[in-house]
C-alpha cells in the first residue's frame, strides 16, 4: 500500500542512518496484549520477508549503504513488475487470466502459511492437503461460472464435458461436501481447536482471494480498461502519495501506520484522479481496450472486436451550473466534449484514493498482529505477493458492483444467449409472450 | 444432532445413575494440546447451555429423578417445537421467513458469543455493535437480491424506494465498506490480535448462518413442499438414529461422538427414506405446499396458487431392469405410478441420512474445540437453536443446489421477467434477434 511516509519531522534526519527496511515494523515492538497466542514468540517462526536480493544484483550493489541499496532494489523491482504487467496485458485476455490465477494462488499461500505458523500446525495429518483442496474447489465452482457463459458452446459439443456446464453448481458442491467430511474424519482428539481455528482460517482465505480474484476475471471480461484502469489507479495513489509523503508530508493520518501523512493521502488522491482521467482518455481510444471479450465462433476464438458502446464514444455534456461561471469569463463553450467513461474513471479514482488506503491499513494492521513483517519474501525490496495486492482486491470487488449496478443493468445479449438455452418449445412459449405483450403495449404492429 | 447414543454396551448400566444431560461432554475432559488458548479456564466464562427449566415444569416434575426429568422435559419440548413449526408453517410463507429470519439471529448470537468469551474482549470499543452491523448489512444485501424478483414491481411504484432495487448491490456494498473502514479505525494497538481474530470469527459466522438462510429463503419461494420436507427429513433421521441406537446400538461410529452408532446411523438412514417417501407422497396432493410462492398483482399479495408442474403430477414409470423379477413373481405391473418429485424426495433423504449428520459430527467437535456444552440455554432440555439447527443449514444449502441443477433449468418466466425490466427497444430487439433465430432453425413460420 501507499508509503505516505513523513520524512520532513525533524527526528527524521536522526534516524536516517540506522533506518533501512525494517522501518515499516519498529514502532510497536511493544508487547501486545495477546498473551493467550504467544506472538513473540511466534515472530520467530514466521515468514519475515527475509531481503531476498538476487545474487547477481546483491553484489553490483556491494558498494552502496544498505539503505540505498534497498531503494535501488525496490526501484527495479517496481519498474520490472510493471513492465510484467504491460507483457501480460499485450498477451491478451487469456494471459491475465493466468496471471490473476497465479497471484491468487501465491496470496493463498501466503495467507496459509502465517495461518500454520500462527497456530504451529506442522505434523497435523492432511491440513496442508486440505487447504489445497478447499483452494481447487472453490475454483473450480467460481471459474466454472465465470467461463461458462463464454465457452458453454464449445464445452456443451463435447457430449462427455456436457454434465459439467449442466450440473456445474451440484458438481461443485458435492466436491465441497467431500472437503467437508473429510475435515471431520481429519479431527484429531488434542488439535481440535487448531484444527477449527485453521478451517476457519483458510475460509477467510478463500472468501477474501478466490471470490474477488473472480470478480476481477469478471471485470476483464466487460473490457480490458475496466481491469486496467483500477489496478493502475492504486498503483498510482501507491506511488504518487509516497512522492507528496516524502516532500511535503507533516502531519500523521493515522496511528496504524505512522508514518503515512494527510499530505500524501491528499496529494495521491488528486493525481489519482487527474492521472486517472488521462489515462481513461487514452484508453477509450482504443477498441482492444475498450471491447468486452467475447467467444467468436467464426474465428473459434476469443475475441475484442466491437462496435464500441456509447460509453467510449464522445459525448456532449453541459457544464453543471456551478462551473458555468468559466465558460463567461474564458469565452468558452457552455459545453464540454469527453467520453461517458470518464465520468465512471472519477468515480472510481475517487475510491481507489479515498477507500483504497484502508485496504492497506488493514493489511498493515493484520501484520501487525501478527508480528510478521511482509506476506512473503517473492519479489525483493516489496515483500510478498499479497503486500502488493491488498488493496486491489477491494477495488476490483468495488469495480465490480459498480458495473453491475450502474454500466450493466440487464443487457439483452445476455439474456438472449440464456433464452437460447431453454429448450426448442420453451423458447417459442417465451416468444409468443412477448410478442403478445409488445403488441398490447403497442410497441409492435399487430399484423 | 441425531444422538444414536450407544447405550446397549455393558458399562452403560453401571453409570446411569449419574448419567445427566452432562453426558453429552464427560468423554472429553482430558486436557488438550492447547496451552496457548487456555481452553479450560476459557469453560469457565462461556454458556454452558445451564439446565434452565421453567419454574412451573421444575416444580412439577420435582418428585422425578434427574435423569427423567430431564427426558420428561426434552420431550415435552421436542413437541412443542414440532407444533410451533406447524403453527408457522400454517401461517404461510411470510410467517415462515420471519421465522428463518429469528432463528439466523439467535444462531449468529450464539456463534459470536462463543467467540466474545474465547477471545476475552469485554471492554473492546465498537466490537459488539460491529458484528451487529455486519449481520444487518448482509441480511440487507441477501434478503434484498432474494425478494427483489418477488416485490421489484411493487417498490418500483414508490419512486423514492426506486432506487433502492436498482442499485440494491452498490448501497450493499457501500454498507459494507462503512463496516470495514469502521473496523479499520476502531483497531486498538494492544488488541490487534484478538480484533482481527474476532473480525474472521463475524465473517465466518456470517458464511454460516447468513448466507445459508438466505438460500433457505429461496428453497420456500420454490414452494413449501421444499422447505418443508428437507426439514422432516434431518429431523425425522435425528430422532429415528436415536430410537434404534436405543434398542440396538453396539457399534461405535465416529471416535468424535462417541455415543452415536451404526446401528442408530443405518437404521435412522433408513427409516428416513421411508418417511420421507410417504411423507412427499401426502403433500405432493395439496396445492399450498406445491404451488411456489408468487407476488400475484390482482390479488395485491402473495399467492400460493397454480397448475402444478409435472413433478407433482402421477406419472407412470418403468421399473429398473433388475428389479423386474418382482412383478414376474408377484404378478404386478411392470410399470410403478408415482409423483415425480418422489424420485427427488430419494435423493434428499440419502443426502440427510448419510451426509446430514455430518453436520452433527462438525458442530460438536466445535463445542468440544471449545470445551463448551451447548451453543445457549434457550430451549430447555435441547440447548441453543444453533443445536438444533447445525444440519438443518448443511440440508438447505444441498436442496438448493439440487433445485438450481436439477429442477430450475433456466426457467422461461423469470427470463421473461427480466426480459420486461429492460428499455422498451431493447426489449423489441431481443424479440426481433428472437424471431429470426427461430425462423432460421425452422421452428416458427416465416409469414
Amino acid at each position: 500500500m501507499a508509503e505516505l511516509r513523513k520524512r520532513n519531522v525533524p527526528e527524521a534526519a536522526a534516524t536516517t542512518a540506522a533506518a533501512t527496511k525494517d522501518e515499516d515494523q519498529k514502532e510497536d515492538v511493544e508487547s501486545e496484549d495477546d498473551a493467550k497466542l504467544d506472538v513473540d514468540e511466534l515472530a520467530k517462526t514466521l515468514p519475515q520477508g527475509t531481503d531476498h536480493t538476487p545474487e547477481l544484483l546483491s553484489s553490483a550493489l556491494s558498494g552502496l549503504p544498505d539503505r540505498w541499496k534497498n531503494w535501488v532494489i525496490r526501484g527495479i523491482f517496481t519498474f520490472l513488475m510493471i513492465g510484467t504487467f504491460c507483457l501480460i496485458i499485450y498477451g491478451g485476455p487469456l494471459a491475465l487470466m493466468a496471471t490473476v490465477l497465479i497471484v491468487q494462488v501465491k496470496c493463498f499461500e501466503e495467507i496459509i502459511n502465517i495461518g500454520y505458523a500462527v497456530y504451529r500446525i506442522h505434523g497435523l495429518p492432511w491440513f496442508r492437503s486440505l487447504s489445497w483442496y478447499f483452494l481447487i474447489t472453490s475454483n473450480y465452482f467460481f471459474y466454472g461460472e465465470n467461463l461458462m457463459d463464454y465457452f458453454a458452446v464449445v464445452i456443451n459439443r463435447m457430449e462427455y464435458l456436457r454434465f459439467l456446464v449442466t450440473y456445474h453448481r451440484f458438481v461443485s458442491f458435492c466436491l465441497y461436501i467431500i472437503g467437508f467430511v473429510w475435515f471431520v474424519l481429519s479431527l484429531v482428539k488434542k488439535y481440535y481447536m487448531k484444527q477449527f481455528s485453521l478451517f476457519a482460517w483458510t475460509h477467510v482465505a478463500l472468501l477474501i482471494v478466490v471470490t474477488q480474484s473472480y470478480l476481477i476475471i469478471q471485470n476483464i471480461f466487460e473490457g480490458l480498461i475496466w481491469f486496467i484502469v483500477p489496478v493502475s489507479m492504486i498503483v498510482i495513489n501507491d506511488v504518487m502519495a509516497y512522492v507528496f509523503g516524502f516532500f511535503f508530508g507533516r502531519t500523521p493520518l493515522i496511528k496504524l501506520s505512522p508514518k503515512k501523512t494527510w499530505e500524501g493521502f491528499i496529494g495521491g488522491g488528486f493525481s489519482t484522479v487527474g492521472l486517472g482521467l488521462l489515462m481513461s482518455y487514452a484508453m477509450c481510444q482504443y477498441r482492444y481496450f475498450v471491447c468486452p471479450i467475447e467467444y467468436n465462433e467464426a474465428l473459434g476464438r476469443m475475441s475484442m472486436d466491437c462496435e464500441p458502446s456509447y460509453l467510449f464514444k464522445p459525448q456532449e455534456y453541459t457544464l453543471p451550473t456551478f462551473l458555468q461561471f468559466m465558460p463567461s469569463i474564458f469565452k468558452w463553450k457552455n459545453t464540454i466534449t469527453m467520453y461517458p467513461f470518464m465520468l465512471h474513471s472519477l468515480s472510481m479514482s475517487i475510491f481507489s484514493s479515498v477507500i483504497g488506503p484502508f485496504g492497506g491499513f488493514f493489511a498493515s494492521g493484520f501484520k501487525r498482529a501478527f508480528k510478521i513483517k511482509d506476506f512473503g519474501d517473492v519479489i525483493p525490496g516489496h515483500g510478498g505477493i499479497m503486500d502488493r495486492f491488498d488493496c486491489q482486491y477491494l477495488m476490483a470487488t468495488f469495480v465490480n458492483v459498480y458495473i453491475t449496478s450502474f454500466i450493466h443493468t440487464a443487457s439483452p445479449q445476455k439474456l438472449l444467449q440464456q433464452v437460447f438455452n431453454l429448450k426448442p418449445e420453451q423458447q417459442l412459449q417465451l416468444f409468443q409472450t412477448l410478442q403478445d405483450s409488445l403488441q398490447n403495449r403497442g410497441l409492435l404492429n399487430a399484423s
